[in-house]
């Protein structure tokens, strides 16, 4: 019964990704682009035939699903709809195989902004719009499932609101989940809207325009363009992006404060204080290393800040290839790799807020050793937190890292070398998809092996729900009852 | 008041290391080597000047100094061990450097192994003594603190002791220090003892056995040949060592309860067996991933074996370039560099135990997420440990992680490349000494500039002193009384 109902779920899911791909095959038959509209028609049609039937006959079901289904549900939605929205991609007639075109499309609604497409210039238009809508719908599930359901899964859902919610009460941020939903798609829309019509006055074409708008804002990255932003070489194009970048990296909670007028929540936020001020600091480090490679410190605020944002928010593009600076540059890079963007925004990685309770709490420990009785806890948004948001983040860092290594190493058995195994490992992990060696700027993951695009398409999910969501489904005990 | 008996300890500790001295000074009488009778007999007749009056007319002093005076002095103890221990480098005659002098005696005393001397093979014995013999006492008077010591200083102490003392009382190894230490010792002696025969039977020089015997047992990993232990080309010479490196990377504490028969607790010991498996993984992975490289599986174990061993343990010393190796087997020793040795042993970097910890509260996690109102314990030596063990754990680690990165960053910005700045950090904060890229097998520290010699002696005796310990001095706490 359970088991159907999840598949009632899956086949709907599969019904909204062909949804999606509307504006797409929209676009083909605008073109008059016969092979195209075929690619995104056929699976539409097939999602469609299957998805039908499930949304009329079965509506009587009853839809109790337990917490503990949802880890199952939340991993299969991603893998569905990776595996759907590939089918374009393979039926593209553009030479991309099977394994390349889930990758693809993992990166896309994972958010990574990967790719092993070398020439994305010659690629029709409708794949290009929806390459950059799976980014756009993939950051949005996720601030989603962040922001919006998770606090009413209760303390069995995301170790991450844990650290979230420090106070005793679980802070929902509305009591009716439609609402938050709404006001969270108005943002988001908002946001991409007004980032479309600034880079179009940027110089960039409505289409291109949309589609970096698209990317932009779910931190994906990718571009339509083979040298990606670069390509317009535009100092107001640039900044816009580091603006919005930064934007799509914070909690969008404080969207949602700032919506009912809390201002002083806002302020008081620590990890949207934490994340500025890392990004300041490896900004200004940045400029200053880069000043004797770019000759003026104008130059090397603009490439600096370009990257600390697109680093730091895990969007993952490059205007510089970072693999010439200095090693105090490429250093901080490799730093900020570790830290990602805010919690319940569109960015991966470890996420600002669990080094913000790591550095408190090691913190705490030097002072227990001055006051061996004393009891210390974290303070967050300026309130006390409790103690054991500590558990759930020193196990999430372990696992991350261990993922990480893990990751790593099946990569260098391949034949990779040690710096690209670890910083692919890294980029996957935390959906920045870039990194040093063969991942560095400009570089593509084609040269990975199969079996490694495969491994790469699971830990961009693993990473994208928090790594817990996806490990729980592999312990014996989850399938016990 | 404190600050006097502060200086009479520090004072007497000169008069120790001095005494430590005698048999440098005394094969450079025997060899008739007067610089080196200089370069020795200098520093130790102003040390024992010194110490003498502080012996003889201060003996009335109350001596009791606080758990907190215990971290100042540990850290001077380690500062000033390791300045009176430079002398005799720069008094040689042998145009080192009072800043290599002293990075050298620091890697002696926090038995990093690390060098600036590209060919020591030129040096005069007693400084070759000498340089092991700081190894040999840094090695012991670390596995003293830990293990005998510590236990006494309470819950202020060595927060690594929390992970080893998983019960709810502290289990101290014995009510008598005295007692312990003199077990420990004889331990720590008659190892170096059978080690320095079995080296000899191998068909090293007595001296050079001698010297050997004492740098592995501290896991310090330096050697009397540039070449070090691979310039014997013995697998008998090699395996004695993968075998020693492996004892001196155990808890001391085994030891005390193998001597006090309590071979169940040996069993049972987390730490012990994770240490071992790890060993063993590492080097199963290694010598299959080698075998391509040196062409029959006897070889492939063979220089898989020593360099896992030599790595876990942080002894850092090599019998092959492992930059010529695959991806894969780079890849295993980089992982090995972040485990390190166990608790109380004369191995550094983060432990064994913290990683067991950490582990133990993953999998912790991922049940509470199917159990949402379970309580989860760590379990160590068969024991149910108190959950707080995990906050000791998480700071550290966090800690670590922040020191490798601010050390590599410094590095970096004095022009090193990244991929050396961040293992050289790692290298010197883990006591391993080893690393890649410049730091890496067959390399020395020597053309780092001064200011970073002299940052990686800090470090080094940070990582040595499990971090709390030093930079506890660094908070305004702890000097507000
Ligand atoms: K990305
Ligand atoms: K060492």
């Amino acid at each position: 019964m359970r088991q159907l109902m999840l598949l009632r779920i899956l086949v709907l899911l599969l019904g909204i990704v062909a949804l999606f791909m509307v504006p797409a095959l929209g676009l083909a038959i605008a073109g008059g682009d016969l092979p195209m509209v075929k690619a995104f028609a056929l699976p539409m049609g097939i999602a469609l035939i299957l998805a039908a039937p499930a949304a009329v006959f079965t509506r009587k079901f009853p839809s109790r699903l337990s917490a503990r289904d949802g880890f199952l549900l939340v991993f299969l939605i991603w893998v569905f709809s990776s595996l759907m929205g590939a089918l374009p991609y393979y039926l593209s007639g553009q030479g991309i195989t099977f394994t390349d075109a889930v990758f693809e499309s993992t990166c896309g609604f994972a958010t990574t902004g990967a790719t092993t497409i070398n020439d994305v210039e010659v690629l029709p238009q409708p794949l290009l719009l929806w390459r950059s809508m799976t980014h756009w719908f993939g950051g949005m599930g996720i601030v989603m499932l962040t922001v919006a359901l998770v606090p009413l899964l209760g303390v069995g859902g995301f170790q991450l609101l844990k650290a979230e919610t420090p106070g005793p009460e679980k802070e929902k941020i509305t009591p009716k989940v439609t609402a938050t939903a709404k006001i969270l798609w108005l943002v988001y829309m908002v946001l991409t809207a007004v980032l479309t019509v600034l880079f179009a006055l940027g110089g960039m074409e409505w289409f291109d325009a949309l589609c970096h708008a698209f990317t932009t804002m779910a931190s994906g990255g990718i571009s339509t363009k083979n040298s990606g932003i670069a390509y317009y070489d535009s100092t107001f194009i640039e900044t816009v992006c580091v603006l919005f970048m930064l934007l799509a990296g914070l909690n969008f909670n404080l969207y949602y404060k700032l919506f009912k007028g809390k201002f002083r929540e806002i302020r008081e936020n620590t990890e949207g204080r934490v994340y500025l001020f890392i990004f300041l600091a490896a900004t200004v480090i940045l400029t200053v290393s880069l000043v004797p490679v770019y000759g003026s410190a104008g130059s090397a605020l603009r490439y600096g800040a370009y990257q600390a944002a697109s680093i730091l928010t895990t969007t993952g593009s490059s205007t510089a290839d970072y693999m010439q600076w200095p090693g105090l540059a490429k250093g901080i890079l490799l730093c900020l790799m570790f830290v990602g963007g805010c919690s319940g925004s569109t960015a991966g990685g470890i996420k600002v807020i669990r080094h913000a309770v790591l550095f408190k709490q090691a913190g705490n420990e030097l002072r227990r050793i001055i006051y061996p009785r004393g009891i210390f806890s974290i303070t967050l948004n300026k309130k006390v937190g409790r103690r054991d948001v500590v558990y759930g983040v020193a196990g999430f860092f372990f696992l991350y890292m261990a993922v990480i290594a893990v990751t790593a190493l099946i990569v260098a058995a391949s034949g990779t070398d040690v710096v690209s195994s670890f910083s692919a490992a890294l980029a996957m992990v935390s959906n920045v998809g870039l990194g040093f060696g063969t991942v560095g700027p400009g570089q593509t993951y084609a040269a990975f092996p199969n079996h490694i695009k495969w491994l790469f398409s699971f830990v961009m999910i693993a990473g994208r729900l928090e790594l817990w969501t996806v490990f729980v489904l592999f312990t014996p005990e989850y399938w016990r009852r």
